[in-house]
């Protein structure tokens, strides 16, 4: 039987959008996925679940409504659930995140930056 | 309120013995592991559910009953619930494990080679 690697840097090599997720591999019922993120995402929040991000390259400050943290490459942070938030880079960021399948980008905001749910690359 | 990232690079600096998986972060019933890894580990599988792995650094085989795959830095496998692995570094290769709190190192093998569960660094 053959197995194969999935490699994260020939993963976003793939695509070039931005704040559109791409998912690279499940976990049971969680998803890995990768983004490229510039410019200022919208506040949201995740009713039901916590989210991960790590930084594979670049920087990327998630503000809260009481503070904000910032991250470089190797840092991760967790969100926790119900925790209203809004990701922002001022370059291109690249970035992981880990959540259950079917996790809305933009959580209970909606809007134009919706992006489409469980797009596998 | 002041938040804090957590520094993957930064929590390896912490620990140094090998095949002892350390908690650097939680993600609702989910815990990211850093492990230091060299040599042979147990032949073993995880009957309730994935593990993944990710390389920070250097390279890892994991074996399976019928194959094997190689993973280098920047790659990432998830092993199915039930499969028999066994990972194997001939130097010393840094990585980091997803998976549910709870999982034990070795799984339905036991032995000298289980750690401790739920260390945090």
């Amino acid at each position: 039987m053959r197995y194969e690697p999935v490699s994260i840097p020939e993963k976003f090599s793939k695509f070039s959008e931005h704040y559109r997720p791409k998912v690279i591999a499940q976990m049971n019922d969680y998803q890995f996925k990768l983004a490229r993120v510039q410019g200022d995402f919208v506040w949201h929040s995740h009713e039901h679940t916590d989210e991960t991000f790590l930084i594979v390259e670049g920087e990327l400050t998630i503000e809260f409504r009481d503070g904000q943290v910032k991250l470089k490459q190797g840092d991760m942070f967790v969100v926790p659930k119900g925790k209203e938030h809004r990701p922002r880079a001022a370059v291109e960021c690249k970035i992981m995140l880990i959540e259950p399948a079917g996790t809305v980008n933009t959580g209970d905001a909606g809007g134009e930056m919706t992006a489409p749910d469980d797009v596998w690359i």
